[in-house]
């Protein structure tokens, strides 16, 4: 994909990226942020909760949906940086060995202003909706 | 800290954590949620661009967002899990190198829904405010 301007952006277009959260993924993560929520990292514990195990950290989730949005303006004239999220929200739990889908895509631009607008999901191997979240992208 | 209803969460307290955004730190956060944007991971790109050099994923910064809400919630005597975000701007960008301060600060309780919404704000060395948010915590 080419294009200088916002408009250029392939509005309407699904990307998705699919990946297996590991046990490695949860612990490499908490390390990474300093997260080490017990629903995280221990295990025991977690078999006391509603989960019945460890889920993985929403914001890991969220890293996945930013890689959506790296793949939805590859190789794009300019650069295009995320903005931030106008709605996130973590619909079901996420467990080590789960498979996540992320479909991205471009739903609205604003060209004055040089952003775009995202749709973001994320389902899980059951074909259950994770997550969903709008993204805001700004060309900068 | 204890309690098992949400009034009982730290309402305007404020948490913060810290920490110094390395190179490993921005590479691992590529491999870990495989977002290889040249924004963040290309040297030579990001001469060319406004920011001059690389800069940190904002969803590194959103981890430590969500480290800071594990702090404000830890020993309570129920699993309180994120329900996600109702708003993030990522501000101003994050280098290598960078010292991210987040405060965190649980603000609004809703009792019925057991949620509780939080203010939360990361600033650099210099005093810049480089993202804010506001989260959503829900016990489970």
């Amino acid at each position: 994909m080419t294009g200088s301007h916002v408009g250029d952006l392939p509005v309407g277009r699904k990307f998705t990226v699919r990946r297996t959260v590991t046990e490695a993924d949860v612990l490499r993560f908490a390390e990474l942020t300093g997260d080490f929520d017990r629903l995280h990292v221990d295990a025991e514990y977690c078999r006391t909760t509603r989960y019945g195990k460890q889920i993985a950290h929403g914001a890991l989730i969220i890293g996945y949906m930013s890689a959506a949005s790296s793949k939805a303006t590859e190789g794009f004239g300019r650069p295009v940086a995320s903005l931030g999220f106008d709605r996130i929200r973590h619909l079901k739990p996420v467990f080590v060995g789960d498979t996540v889908t992320v479909t991205y895509e471009i739903a609205e631009t604003d060209p004055p202003r040089e952003r775009a607008t995202a749709r973001v999901a994320a389902v899980n191997q059951h074909g259950e909706t994770i997550a969903v979240a709008d993204h805001v992208l700004k060309l900068v």
